[in-house]
């Protein structure tokens, strides 16, 4: 049994590479997908594909059109989500992913440093798991295979 | 018929009152519920009810899970959700509720300042109608039940 | 007992008057809800709230958006939809509409011109009843609550 | 991870063919699945297994019933759908099957020619993405499998 | 708290009378509903209504159109569903609806005499309960509301 | 992309058989699964495994329960399913087997002898397609895959 | 707004009365409902509608069907599920129920005393909030109400 | 065809592994999944990944949290659920399983000795089957897949 693996959230650092190496090395028989991670091609995917817009809330939209068919598709394909908070940004597509993703009833590990503990809190209780770092969270998708 | 809408968003400003009164003075048949407007009361009713906590962490805990018992009851009750997002503070329980409403087929409306276009893109995308200002929310309001 | 039907379909007649009329002659204890009727309001409706916009497609845009969010609140409301195409126009919103209420299981009363048969013809499969006139439709719907 | 995308449309021009050659040459992992489109083959169907039938309306009748199980089946094993709307025809199961995609969850392509943007309005509004031509349409489904 | 219960079933007898007369002696808060009792204007609705039909089974087709139509709007206002199956008769569109009132959650009593509970005993498993008397099956609806 | 079809229906003929050879002479990709077609091993399961049970109405009880306990399984498994009406027999489980598929959204084709039209009336509406033998159904399977 | 209540639980002490008195004290908008509270009833009602049983496994069977129709319908009328457990006894309808509420989407409160903590921890985990008293689970009732 | 089955229930004896192995004889293609079975690392997962809680109560809610994301992916991967009840223990989350099995339409077998008959009556009565030994449970599992 293989699982796929959603993984929301900030796209400014490597957590993803790091989880994906850690539950690696452990053997867990996962696939990982996830959005967009190149910043850029994200915020001007709109314009690239339907050309240019007359202003920059509109180049917006447009962007956020395509991200969120991308999001949906892959999401539905999932049965884990792994949401990352981190300290920077507003974020508030992650927090969008990660609750709908409990509305869809796929099982949510939130990864969030602890002092953002307090504007996470209503989030972290409809999550299923809470944690501080990759590591614990990779040790949460372990727990699903073993056995002893 | 009436119709019930929940106000998702910030609880330190007075918006939910104007929006109240400015739907009474056009006549909409609308009932309002939302989340406890009291800060203080909403981030230690944890403890009112169940005691004292271990520590910070499991002070909000507890307290979240009355929230969103809250929530949950009333955003079923609800028609319409309206979420309003303001300059300052996280309120990722704003995106939350909102990501939630979309996921449970409740049309949503976005209120937002012009200049938090950019990191509220996929949330607006998925929202029925972003506006500006309450004002605008309530003219939407308004034309549900407009017949000309 | 009291229900609700969602009337869809061309706003250029006055068909939803007519069925009313009808409705009412016979006593059947129904409401009766739908779109926007005033043509020119329903189009300009975005720019109404939102202001100009940059061109005719996002002006359509930001009509589409409230009469989209008009349309999802009232059919939820509603017990049964009744679907009118006339000769002239698209109607495109008139086919996603019945077909909308088709899978939210809400049961479909298409009414068309006997010569319109072909190009409707998968979506009167999908509807429980098709009927050439308003009068007919009447029929169909006092007969839910006759009982000899 | 393969995806299957269902083809909605018009089916007197190639466009399906132009699509599929166009995500080969990408190499995006794709199947495709769609209505029959043999025009004379889908209206006679009906006659081709049941036997004549007493008129045209009961001819279209039972044609209708073995197309929409047709699109029922194959509608439900997909992961995306495209709706192509061209100048001409009614389209009206086109935008039939677009809605009922929407009201699947199943993420939704919308291609016209920009000068349908006014009746297709409130469609589109309910489509992930509208665009103007195949080359577009394969340009975001690319999008779902690139990383940078 | 009032509920609504739908008699499915057999209409060449008086059962549902002696149902509801049974119900309001005893006092319980019902209101009831079911399909067209008169058995000729169920079986010639759809000539009725839509114009002569090419033959007996397109007449039927037209009919059941409107019955299912029926059927399916006061079921969905159903909390309950009765349905009882006598000696005689098919009774196809009775297991119909009580197996579609399983599907939907809607809680199903079943009455038949007890020599048929060999070609019923599939059906009877999936009811909540089965009953050979109209006056058992209104027990079982009293006791929802006793206390004592 | 292969087909899994559920045949309900009586188990008294070989019709299951037919369909099966039918269908691979045309080499349609489909596996076919369906209920236990040993007669008296269906009727006598429930004591095979649980033991003598204390008079007919519990034997068939207990019978009826693992039978559908295999039926619930196979048919959430099935993309598509057929239930067969003969001349014979009661047939309520195969009427509830067919009203399942429809309300569970599962493409229904029904086979039935013309004479049988007017007690199968209702049903046959339901069904996306009602065919009057095994022959015909094989080609409405067949027409699935066909491209011209 | 008015709630309802769906009071799931042991029957052998009054603390249904109890919690009713204290809501009513604090004038919350409430209605309460739940199972039958006599034992001997609850547990013989199966035999009072429909006769002997062959034996103690059988009349349990009778009743339980029973006993589960009065709970479907009443919980599917409930905004809110409160369970209580109490040092004695199984309980495990009581599990049942809370695990249907979760399952249903439905608001859940788990009443327990603080030595229980272990068993249920994970349906502890399910429920919105777990308390130790009545008085706490109507101080969470009356958070819904309050307004500051 | 190959079916996933979970099996709930204690982990305090061996039944899973003599299911199993009667599975593996009768050659029944079927795979296992299942809670963790061993007792301490299931109740002290929690401080295992995310370090030691304030108390008893909150080692606890920290190890439900695992355990229950666990459950939530593998009951959803699953065909099939098998809950056994043994003598001893509250086994208060075998009933949560079981109840959350039937609530997501999920196939249900009940294990339990006779005289366990009377606290479990409500429950047996929404499962599927409720046989006394893992053999019988293999045999209603290979039933699924005999032909004759």
């Amino acid at each position: 049994m293989e699982l796929t693996v959603y993984l929301a959230g900030e796209i400014h650092s490597n957590w993803r590479q790091e989880l994906k190496e850690k539950a690696e090395v452990l053997g867990i028989p996962l696939n990982f997908v996830g959005p967009m991670e190149n910043h850029d091609r994200s915020d001007f995917i709109g314009e690239e594909i339907l050309g240019e817009q007359p202003n920059a809330i509109y180049r917006d939209e447009t962007a956020s059109k395509i991200n969120n068919f991308r999001t949906q598709i892959l999401m539905r394909k999932s049965d884990v989500v792994i949401a990352l908070f981190g300290e920077k940004y507003k974020q508030w597509n992650t927090a969008m992913d990660a609750s709908a993703a409990v509305a869809l009833d796929k099982p949510l590990i939130v990864i969030r440093p602890e002092n953002l503990h307090h504007p996470l809190k209503e989030l972290s209780n409809k999550a299923n798991v809470t944690v501080e770092t990759v590591d614990q969270a990779v040790k949460v998708l372990a727990y699903i295979f073993d056995e002893k």
